[in-house]
């Protein structure tokens, strides 16, 4: 059924490791083609010619039925498990699809590392065979499929922390895996994630993930593999983490749904299982990637009905009451946060932000705009990229070398603040003082700016060039203060090269920073990048974070 | 109008720092000393021959009008606030009855570092005369005084975080004490607690807290002061912080209510400004001290109503139900824990504990009673005593040495196990890790036994001599899992020395803890000891502990 000869279209080449190393990768990435039936391997005709936005190949190349293709492109999560519950697909249709789909996906952007079709339609199965004989679904997400960031434990299958050193093979779920596993999700793939899982883009040892819309630029990251292949809709549903931007930056990239809940309110447990050390200071979050706002909001219903504190106690108890719960205060207080002071997006967000702007501003009733400035974002920036590394990288460093797994470019950015001595108790203790200093004084200008939520960018720019995700600011400032954040899609993209540049107000340089983004912008072409926006409340404050998403979906025309 | 003649009773002597410490000490203590009137001194035939038990004297020794005796002795918070708000005592009134009841209470017990009576009466008469004018009060505290640890910052007074070297005066409130003084509490007082508030007693450079109902036994700690002068009624409410049981530990020695909320539920900011190191992995918590359960509902409602989370969004937003929320599951599934594994408690608490169970099983439509055996309690006692320490006790020794400040016996059993090098990064997060593990696995075991509540000993026995309060397991464990826990007091006391025995059943110590707890109580002297009982509730379920004391207040014979 297959020949192994499963081509993953790349555009730019990654480090290489030892030879040992680089034989070991190799033999993974062997192991996962062998599973690919050659009748969905794409025609080389594509895979070495691909056009520069490839969202429209899996409904071109042939591979799909009809049937395949409305399953795949008309339907959220909410809608296919009504359609599934009411028997108009059957559970196995729906996971064979998105397989299907996803592996097409894969083959164009590179976002899976594992993909387990017959597992997919044999748990399908089973699931059709209930709902026939019992009349009744398993629960709320009977038959949806789900992909997931290789770093989540999946019963039988592989997972690491980003370094080939970590790979192991798991006997059991993680805790998420299984609360979504009782409610009827279908697994059949895992999703690529970068080194360490700690880079805003997503180039990791199997290969570098491809922004759909336009592949010259990244997918963002970490959570690369889940954004790229839910914009192609080889996913409808999928589970991110976040410790600085690695949901938000992705789905911003390619235009999906995104949400960071506020840390400890959804179950992380088993996602990193050795800890992470920068966990001492600042947690790590996750939440749910997808489509649709009420695809959001159905995730964390599901999650949290299955009461996660129970079996862990880390887990805040704060009844979800999201999309559907009470509704935002009349009018709505909006900062909109165009600069985050540190630097200016570039023009494409620029526009999607003044856009919003006006569209709130025709409901005076309902929304309350004025300007946010954040409070001193380069001190948050500085202190979390300290906060990441307690060892001084030493840790990285380590399991790079005892694999011979060369380090990327991007690892080394993100260890450059690291220092190279592990820090003493009282220096850890110093950036918890910090933090927690810094967390009481942004919440205090919050509070003088008296604002319910936040609109901003994700990122300086829409997808970047590959390698240049420098700068964080956008997504990590809101971990360094743990507020929650969704990601929401504009009707925007960006433009071709040339036809757009910044407004007249925005014409200067505010840092160096701001200078090298401007560079990047006059020199990439960022065409048919999707625009983002962010939308951001107090911690803990996650209901009323979608309570505002529900008042803002007509003007912003939110699906 | 002072003499500075004031004389504390103390019944087993203090180390000595260098001469140059004593000194700095001493100024400290003759300017306290110079604040309190000659007619507030106890006559030396008092002092110098005190009863072992001295709550009787704040009543006899002639000092308090009998107003003074009534307001002191026949209200609390609740019903006080009552009184003030309908007039029927003014504040004034209220605050010199409490300053001049504290003072006698310090003068038997040295539960005070600090005290200032004409503030208070200031603050009170500024109360009265808006209650006066218009006729409302300025919050539901109006005029209620409050006692208040030594290391939580008051404004215009002295904080320290229990050693010489970190004595400094505060030009702010706390957040906490800001709240409660907005509310309308009056403050008067500022506590004793032992050195670097980490001994289960009260052990400080100013002296040694007695216990009112045996002065030869310690009143517990870290929260001593707070614990003594309630007791003595010389206060009504004050507020403690608990990161091994300093709340609980106190509240059960001098049989008072005590509640440790879950971590981060009430505000703690400044408590400890320059942070603390054992907070990177075993959070500090705070809560009430008083003298009836209501007050303890009390006190939590008017901090939550205040949503201290907008001003420090560490803190959780659960909103406040408490005993007039949602009433407890019928039957309330209750878990009866006899020993934590280690030990068995000294005889007075098996009585107190049999008691509970004999009253409770009167009602099985209300109460589902099982014995319940905690999760290795072993393990959490020897993690939680290193995660105190990540610099190896280094800061404490160094400050210590700063000063030429004498290391207390109860300091050096603390540190122990701190080992004497710092941990490395890698290190603090073994600790963080094995923490989160252990609290799944307590929760895994929590739920297998299928319990709303535990009902345990406070501490391996009532009161204890004094230097050795050393095994903390009975509320340390719960710190570790970051259970909230609420002490009540029994009925009981302790008999005269010989006329209890443990029961047959538990003739045979089950370790060597347990042998040395048993010589303990053999060689001491525990008549009048308040027996206090421990009830524990899942993390974050605070409330749910709450509505569970209101059930079983009827029962257990509640205040």
């Amino acid at each position: 059924m297959s020949s192994g000869k499963l081509v993953v279209v790349q555009t730019k080449p990654i480090p290489k490791g030892t030879p040992e190393f680089q034989a070991r990768v190799d033999a993974i990435l062997a192991e996962f083609a062998a599973k690919v039936p050659d009748e969905l391997i794409l025609p080389t005709s594509i895979t070495s010619n691909p056009p520069k936005n490839v969202t429209g190949i899996p409904r071109e190349c042939g591979i799909l039925t009809e049937e395949e293709l409305d399953i795949t492109e008309n339907y959220d999560a909410v809608a296919l498990a009504e359609a599934i519950a009411s028997k108009k697909f059957t559970a196995v249709a729906v996971a064979k699809a998105f397989s299907k789909r996803a592996i097409i996906a894969h083959q164009l952007t590179c976002c899976l590392v594992d993909w387990f079709m017959d597992e997919a339609i044999e748990t399908a199965k089973a699931l059709d065979e209930h709902l026939e004989k019992t009349g009744k679904t398993v629960g709320p997400l009977h038959g949806v499929p789900f992909s997931i960031k290789e770093h989540m434990p999946l019963a039988g299958h592989y997972s690491s922390v980003g370094y080939l050193e970590t790979r192991v093979k798991d006997d059991h779920d993680a805790q998420m895996m299984a609360i979504l596993r009782k409610a009827g999700a279908v697994f059949y793939c895992k999703t690529n994630q970068p080194q360490g899982i700690m880079h805003l883009e997503g180039v990791s040892i199997y290969g570098r993930v491809l922004n759909p819309y336009n592949i010259g630029l990244s997918a963002g990251g970490s959570t690369s593999g889940e954004a790229a292949l839910l914009a192609m809709r080889g996913s409808i549903l999928g589970v991110g983490t976040d410790i600085g931007g690695s949901i938000r930056g992705p789905a911003g990239f390619c235009g999906i749904y995104g949400f960071k809940a506020t840390s400890y309110t959804l179950p992380c447990k088993d996602f990193l299982p050795n800890g992470f050390a920068a966990e001492l200071n600042v947690l790590c979050s996750t939440g749910p990637m997808c489509l649709t706002l009420r695809d959001m909001d159905l995730f964390m219903k599901v999650v949290q009905a299955a009461k996660p504190y129970l079996e862990d106690p880390r887990l805040v108890p704060i009844p979800w009451t999201g999309l559907t719960g009470p509704k935002s205060p009349a009018p709505l207080k909006i900062g909109i946060m165009t600069s985050d002071g540190v630097n200016i997006p570039q023009p494409p967000v620029l526009r999607a932000l003044a856009w919003a702007k006006s569209q709130l501003s025709k409901s005076p009733e309902l929304f309350n705009l004025k300007p946010y400035h954040p409070y001193q974002t380069a001190t948050a920036m500085q202190n979390i990229r300290k906060a990441y590394w307690p060892d001084g990288g030493k840790g990285t460093r380590d399991t790079l070398a005892a694999a011979g797994e060369p380090m990327f470019s991007l690892t080394e950015w993100i260890l450059k603040d690291a220092g190279t001595e592990p820090l003493t108790p009282d220096q850890i203790l110093d950036l918890r003082v910090a933090r927690d200093r810094f967390r009481v004084k942004f919440a205090e200008d919050w509070n003088k700016q008296d604002v319910d939520i936040v609109i901003c960018p994700v990122f300086v720019g829409p997808a970047c060039e590959h390698d240049t995700a420098l700068y964080w600011n956008y997504t990590a400032l809101f971990n360094y203060v743990d507020y929650p954040g969704a990601v929401v899609p504009t009707p925007f993209k960006a433009l071709k090269k040339g036809e757009e540049d910044y407004p007249a107000e925005f014409a200067t340089p505010i840092s160096a920073e701001d200078e090298h983004i401007r560079r990047l912008w006059a020199e990439g072409d960022f065409e048919d990048a999707p625009v983002t926006l962010q939308v951001v409340a107090r911690k803990y404050h996650d209901n009323d974070l979608f309570a505002a998403l529900d008042t803002l979906k007509e003007a912003l025309q939110l699906k």
